[in-house]
């Protein structure tokens, strides 16, 4: 049993040094490029799928689409849920991390980043970006959308949806890919692979990269592996982990 | 209760004037416009959709992509199915309108197009084309699956389709859009309309118009407009009733 995860290509704001979180920004001209990439990467490499998901925000949506194109396989089923969205980055949202770490400190912002359950300031409740003025969640439950969010809080909501929605999939057979974002997808990556709440604070998931797991019939990994150059995998690692100097 | 129907943009043999029928063509860069000034009119006039089907041809979701980006509402959940499909052309797929005309006459070529229940010569079962060799269709029961298709084909899977997996959506009150293709969507419109098998043959519909029905407690049609203007919309009909002609 396999499982693909991919994270978004380079977004405008990840262009411009921004947290974005659940701001719905567009794929960058070298986002759509790594996407396609990707895209191809797999096709070359013999990978198909059965059913995709991704998440509510048009980053991951675009990078599972051009990866589809490639493959011929738009028709497809693809199943979006915001459970699958970025970290919510609350009040953070929108503004750079250089600047953000010039005048907080690098190491909050690394604490900000980085550690496993302080969130970002809250958004207030009546600021436009409050997720509950938002179209894309007006069927969800009010009391579940959030205004800011710890690395516990995204794996306490995108973990149980795998576990509920898309672990059965795997099980009976269904070759899966997972479009996804930096947070989720390692919400993700420290539940297959155990790690503890220290460990997966220095896990960086490089962009646009298909990562594919192997499980045994007790979901047990027994495979990790990148699909992608190892010289360009060390590059787009090295690239995330220096996001939040403060240059 | 309202539901939305569009048909896809003009695509690549559209541009070639060729038959396509289940071949998964491109939309070229007028019917990716199209496309987009369909989602701005929707969005201009207040439109808003729930749940959104379309067929496995990626013309139809394009067109879908295209309309739901200029509205803003790419994370709304997409349900594709071959049901929705253009009518199967058979052995006609490939080759030139203009060409078939010349060589099998006008006439016959209108039968082939217009008739309700001829349907045009089979793709032979070792055809590259045949359904039942594209991965597409994989997961379908192979019996279903077919080599030609009349009109009268294509209703009788369709309709059936809307009945069972989108009427009861609109029932419920979730705002329906479908994008699909010139003949899934006349079977449709003659279901909707209570059209006679000879009344449909003359039916035209519009490339990328938005094409509005509403519906009354008991599904009966108490509206029905398309979001054109009117000056433009015939131009488009003309376009699609001149395509058979030898030149």
């Amino acid at each position: 049993m396999k499982l693909v995860l991919i994270r978004h290509g380079e977004s405008e704001w990840n262009k411009e040094n921004k947290f974005t979180g659940w701001t719905d920004v567009e794929l960058s001209e070298a986002g759509v490029e790594e996407a396609k990439k990707a895209g191809q990467v797999l096709k070359e490499t013999g990978y198909d799928f059965d059913i995709c998901y991704t998440s509510y925000l048009k980053r991951a949506i675009h990078t599972l689409n051009n990866v589809l194109a490639e493959m011929d396989r738009e028709w497809l089923p693809v199943v979006k849920s915001w459970r699958l969205n970025e970290r919510h980055y609350g009040a953070l949202q929108g503004l750079n991390k250089s600047e953000t770490a010039a005048k907080y400190g690098e190491e909050q912002v690394k604490i900000w980043r980085r550690s496993f359950d302080i969130p970002p300031m809250a958004l207030t409740e009546d600021d436009e970006r409050n997720p509950k003025k938002d179209p894309k969640y007006r069927e969800e439950d009010p009391a579940e959308l959030p205004l800011q969010e710890s690395l516990k809080d995204t794996i306490a909501r995108a973990v149980p949806y795998f576990e509920e929605e898309i672990k059965p999939q795997i099980k009976s057979g269904r070759r899966v890919v997972i479009a996804a974002h930096g947070n989720s997808l390692r919400a993700l990556v420290k539940y297959f692979d155990g790690l503890s709440d220290e460990e997966i604070i220095n896990v960086n998931i490089p962009t646009a990269t298909p990562l594919v797991y192997e499980f045994d019939d007790e979901f047990n990994v027994i495979g990790k592996e990148y699909l992608c150059d190892p010289d360009e995998l060390a590059a787009k690692m090295n690239s995330v982990a220096n996001q939040g100097k403060a240059k």
